[in-house]
């Protein structure tokens, strides 16, 4: 295996191919269609509609850039693909470290392509540029998944803000689709309020337990419970089954204090093991109920709509603030408005005042 | 009493104030002093500081106005109170319709005044532009407060937008602290976003609920119950405080699922009824040690900071997307944009991209 991925590697860099994506040596053979040269936006759109990993993993990598001419390219990609995606499932896994979530993923991701599926695994991840890929790095719990010619994995794009991170990820969701993957698992690792970005462009939101360990009492972040469409109580095997069933209990409790979901769906609490793999195959019936369900009372169908709007709104909002905060005569003075608000010296509105004035003069 | 309330009103009307607030008889002879005549703000200042109660009310009315002159006039006396404000303690209450919050705040008031404190009473409910105040209507059910001379009750603001109506609410504390307010309570009604601003303005922050009725099952919404400091079960009395003894245990319970506070502060569940007045002292006991608990680990001073600092970046950044969305090229445009996007005709992040080149340029 190591020698494996070392020969991938290999291939890759000749290729031209920088980003970390692992690739299963069924496809290494495409990349020498793609070697030593800049694909127009034609034969990359081409290569992903007949499903070529290599023109998929190179159109990824321009949507990940920050040249801007890479963002006109990208975006002339993403919008010819768009007629051909939309047609998947769409995953969100979450849970703290320490859930098992690569393994969980691993066998999820096995029992799915035993189904005649094709997936890809995605990562959200704003904390990769410090941690250089927290997640999705470890592939050593991926091993199968890696080698399957009907599994593509990416790990996180990098990014200072989770707003950059996240539209990455959305747009490679269109790219994946377009190149015949049917079923999108998008991973996050549950830091801060990339939750909600990944809640926001997924159809199933599922979280992933432990039980013990202290876990019930401070591994929820806040909201993230309210999300989940499932729980799923990981490491049901060995001496640990007891305890799963209690935790089950104690979460399908709680889950029945949250209010009923606008999705007419009840969130269900399950116990799997990644390892033993009981469990797993009820998941993806778990899901595929779901989806049924929501495209009956055409929520599917509405929620994407509106998912759209919201990060076409969410970027123009962060593209807004962006530019006001990196304004030279704003960033002159926002400090010490920040702390004359802050000690009361001026009021919170009336400080808000004074800098709009001056920017939009 | 009915008699009282349109005397005073004819005399508020004599007076120039317009807003629906609810003066004590005893504060009434106050009004002659700004009666038919426009206060300066040196005169507003002066009056709001030695705790005149008209002079808080005029200064309350020029914060919610929407003519700019006003808008100067407001910043001005808010400026000058900030010094003499903040030495109150803010106390957020939510629940939702049903659960006799205004008899609730009634008989909690009340014990509050009966302690020699000053109690203001104010409400967040960016829907009263429709219901004409669905909060603080009622008054019938607040007739002790409404008389005590150590109570100010005012309405909500209206306004079309929340941030609007919780703007005017934030700036309105400051006055009745200036005033000599030492309890401030802002009633939210528990729809939409209110709870986050009311929450971004408060200590603390109480949620009361009511046993049965399917209350727990859908009264709680979207992360409510993760903001609460205490959730205090009303109507214990007569046959309900076998429920409501039930209720408790259950919320307790769930509220074990959440993750600790950063205040280091563990929320309690609590019993009462505004009725027999059997836990409302109980519960000033709860929020006093949360006080001094916070006062001393430094949590409180913090938190107050960050308000601070949330309510100027809030008020930027709502500002920044009004001028966006108010502008004529934009406007024309965004419709068909949206449904573009919502039609997976573009991607959203293209579509943003295009709408912000118009903006700039």
């Amino acid at each position: 295996m190591e020698n494996d991925k070392n020969k991938h590697s290999a291939l890759n860099e000749k290729a031209g191919i920088t980003a970390p994506e692992i690739i299963s040596p069924v496809v290494v053979k495409n990349i020498q269609k793609f070697r030593n040269k800049q694909p127009s936006s034609k034969e990359l759109i081409d290569g992903i509609l007949s499903g070529n990993i290599t023109a998929l993993s190179r159109a990824i990598t321009l949507v990940e850039s920050t040249n801007p001419e890479h963002l006109t390219k990208a975006n002339e990609v993403i919008n010819a693909c768009l007629y051909h995606a939309n047609k998947s499932v769409r995953i969100g896994i979450t849970g703290v470290p320490g859930v098992g979530k690569s393994t969980f993923i691993e066998a999820f991701g096995k029992h799915l392509t035993g189904l005649g599926k094709k997936v890809a695994v995605l990562a959200v991840d704003p904390s990769s540029t410090i941690s250089h890929g927290s997640i999705l790095g470890d592939k050593t719990r991926m091993e199968e998944l890696v080698k399957d010619p009907n599994a593509y994995i990416r790990p996180s794009a990098s990014g200072e803000t989770l707003g950059g991170v996240a539209r990455k990820t959305r747009e490679t969701i269109t790219l994946c689709e377009a190149c015949g993957f049917d079923t999108i698992i998008i991973e996050t690792v549950g830091v801060g309020q990339s939750e909600t970005a990944v809640h926001s462009m997924v159809d199933f939101f599922l979280l992933l337990k432990i039980a013990g360990a202290g876990d019930e009492l401070q591994g929820i972040k806040r909201g993230i419970m309210e999300m989940a469409d499932a729980i799923v109580i990981n490491k049901a095997d060995g001496d640990n089954i007891k305890k799963t069933k209690l935790a089950k209990t104690e979460f399908n409790r709680a889950l029945n204090l949250f209010p009923a979901k606008k999705s007419g769906w009840i969130p269900t609490t399950t116990t799997c093991s990644a390892i033993t793999h009981e469990g797993i195959p009820e998941i993806w019936k778990t899901i595929d109920k779901y989806i049924k369900q929501t495209k009956e009372n055409t929520y599917f169908d509405t929620k994407r709509a509106e998912q759209n709007e919201y990060w076409m709104l969410e970027t123009i909002n962060e593209q807004l603030k962006l530019n006001f905060f990196n304004n030279p005569e704003i960033q002159k003075l926002l400090d010490s408005t920040k702390k004359a608000v802050q000690n009361d010296e001026t009021s919170p509105f009336a400080a808000a005042q004074i800098l709009l004035e001056k920017y939009f003069k």
